[in-house]
């Protein structure tokens, strides 16, 4: 006897289809494929040796503990350490406007949790991080978007979206943005820009989400302030940072940042959806960050990855067909390409399959329609060679099918 | 210039209160206070050593794949040691029925979301897991209840709700259940009536929820087959297991069972949740049970908590007033005690504290009324001689309290 299961499914749930992009993904894990599609740290520049002999210390003085349920907050001496350490980096903070979360994934979903009724609305980029989107429709959120240029976020489309909005009589709960390096086109920002969204936040009363896991990934030129910063503790932008990109993704590490009284609220919502996070990890992360290990290895990171950015911009100036374009990203892991008209990248993509070089398809950052000329390459996994080679091979596809 | 947060928050986390129980539960972490309120393993049981040796051998070996993302379904090696060492142990199941969540809390959080619309009816027992109720009433569950004997879940109540929901053209998502050792009760529901509600379940066309973090924590008796195993592969029972009571809470490393095709709509859900469980631990785990430490953890802790529980219910009949009532569970960590009418627990409990001793209070376990004479109390964390002395101390209270 068989159940039917679906029946059973929640809306929410029956809106869940395994991503087409996830499929596509899974072709690219074959070991002869040169992939540009994930989002991966490079696992050749984890600090396997410093967390070894700081996880045999945490088992030495901390082994009853670290084996125990910690606090729903996070563990004190980590909120702590990450105060300490974003306010050192201009990003000033305290430990109770911070909460550990098991990634930023988790941040999103607490957030979604946290503010969205189905139906409500939210800005985001078009394109944005397509694990926000996930996030965003599992709670059955009406996601409107604005278009990116060079500089990120148009806010003249911004306000105008805003405007439009609130004469449909539709309140905006959030804008979501990665302003710093963004996920998946690279691009930054500038101050007066933010000044600007945060003006318009302020103006239509609605909330800012900063997604920064990129932002400490700067190889060149001058800083921006955060969001977070600029809104000087008045509780308007919510900050999301990460230590899967800076230190290990297997440690699920992140924080969410807020206004203390908002802050509180996150704790009860995710008291029901985790209890805590790991508390090993916990104690080995607090330990990296509080001996100075952390700012060492951003250091070794940047000149790694910014060095592999220069190794793939060069080939991309070598290779690319004429009318192919892209983003020249200060940091962060990914360079956004478009590719010229009459050709699209959900085609390009079985071509490149067979040539063994992957990427990611454009639409999947879309919320509806948009990005068919358009690809994701990342840059901070494959190894030099690979990149020169596969960055070769993608160009050849590109130019045979022009 | 201030933000009013609270009109920003969605339905559900306006629901969300710091919870008082949770106010209460403070009160017991002075360390001059014997807790009999937690749920928590004992900490001088963790078997740290061993942890730590696994753990330097799982940088040594496998440092770049544990400290990266992992898939979303969980680490394959350790789905095929879960799957090996539960059927093992006559819970049959092979590893694509096996979703690695973060704690059961996760499994619980996924389970509301896959499940439950808001006003989506269940039914739990009375009294249940507290932590589950957070989780369905953050999604909005129209939660029903069905009073607990000696053996458990009531099955002529669970019947007679059935049909009176039916009636009421209430569809049943599915009916939560902690089998064996319940929390907080500690009983046990037999065989035959283990049948009956798979049999109902059946017959209104309702799933079972099968939430079992005790079931091998049976210091005497005769075990009883599982409801996953009695359903033998059909799909109507989810299977809820955890390593936090068994080997260490701190790895949040817990099992969500069920159908297949199930599974997969659960790992989409997970997706968008939290990417994947933290590698990292998902490595040591594997690794634990695969070189059977788990069975022989299992085997001293069963020995030490079950010395611990004879040493409490000893002092129970030594020093509880009579008119004072408790279960004498065959395992788990907890014993229910119901105190002599014209008592309450709440009234009793800051009475307990000056005392210096701390229980969790029976309301807690209630979707809505009941267990106002009911307290829980759970023999796995404190030292023995603590057990008796606090036992002695509670029996005081409500000697002088009649």
């Amino acid at each position: 006897m068989e159940i039917g299961f679906e029946s059973f499914y929640s809306k929410r749930a029956r809106g869940m289809k395994a991503s087409e992009i996830r499929e596509l993904l899974k072709l690219t894990q074959n070991k002869e494929i040169i992939s540009f599609a994930g989002g991966l740290p490079n696992p050749g520049a984890f600090p396997a040796k410093v967390a070894a002999e700081l996880t045999k210390e945490v088992f030495e003085n901390h082994a009853e503990d670290a084996l125990q349920y910690g606090t729903t907050e996070g563990l004190p001496t980590l909120r702590e350490a990450f105060a300490e350490n974003y306010s050192a980096h201009k990003l000033e903070c305290s430990p109770d406007q911070i909460l550990i979360t098991s990634g930023s994934q988790q941040g999103l979903d607490l957030l979604s949790k946290v503010f969205l009724n189905p139906g409500d609305t939210i800005i985001v980029g078009a394109p944005t991080y397509l694990g926000a989107l996930g996030s965003f429709r599992a709670f059955q959120a009406n996601i409107e978007s604005v278009p990116l240029d060079e500089k990120g976020f148009r806010v003249d489309a911004l306000e105008e979206k805003l405007e439009a909005l609130k004469h449909e009589g539709k309140r905006v709960k959030f804008i979501y943005l990665v302003p710093t390096f963004q996920n998946p086109t690279g691009v930054t920002i500038p101050e007066d820009r933010r000044k600007r969204i945060l003006a318009m936040a302020e103006e239509y009363d609605t909330l800012v989400v900063e997604d920064d896991p990129y932002g400490r990934l700067r190889f060149e030129g001058d800083g921006v302030p955060s969001l977070f910063s600029l809104d000087r503790g008045v509780g308007r932008v919510i900050h999301m940072g990460t230590l899967s990109k800076l230190l290990a993704p297997g440690l699920r590490v992140a924080t969410l940042m807020g206004h203390p009284d908002m802050i509180k609220k996150f704790v009860i919502a995710k008291q029901s959806t985790d209890l805590c996070s790991n508390t090993l990890t916990q104690f080995i992360s607090a330990e990296y960050i509080r001996r100075g290990h952390l700012d060492e290895h951003v250091k070794f990171i940047r000149d790694l990855y910014g060095k592999k950015k220069n190794i793939m911009l060069q080939a991309m100036d070598d290779f690319m067909p004429s009318g192919v374009e892209w983003t020249r990203p200060e940091g962060g892991m990914f360079i956004w390409a478009t590719v010229p008209e009459g050709l699209n990248t959900v085609d390009l993509f079985s071509k490149a399959i067979e040539r063994k070089v992957a990427y990611v398809v454009g639409r999947a950052f879309y919320v509806s329609d948009g990005g068919e000329r358009e690809m994701r390459l990342n840059f901070s996994y494959a190894s030099d060679e690979s990149i020169r080679e596969g960055i070769e091979r993608l160009g050849k596809v590109i130019e045979e099918a022009l």
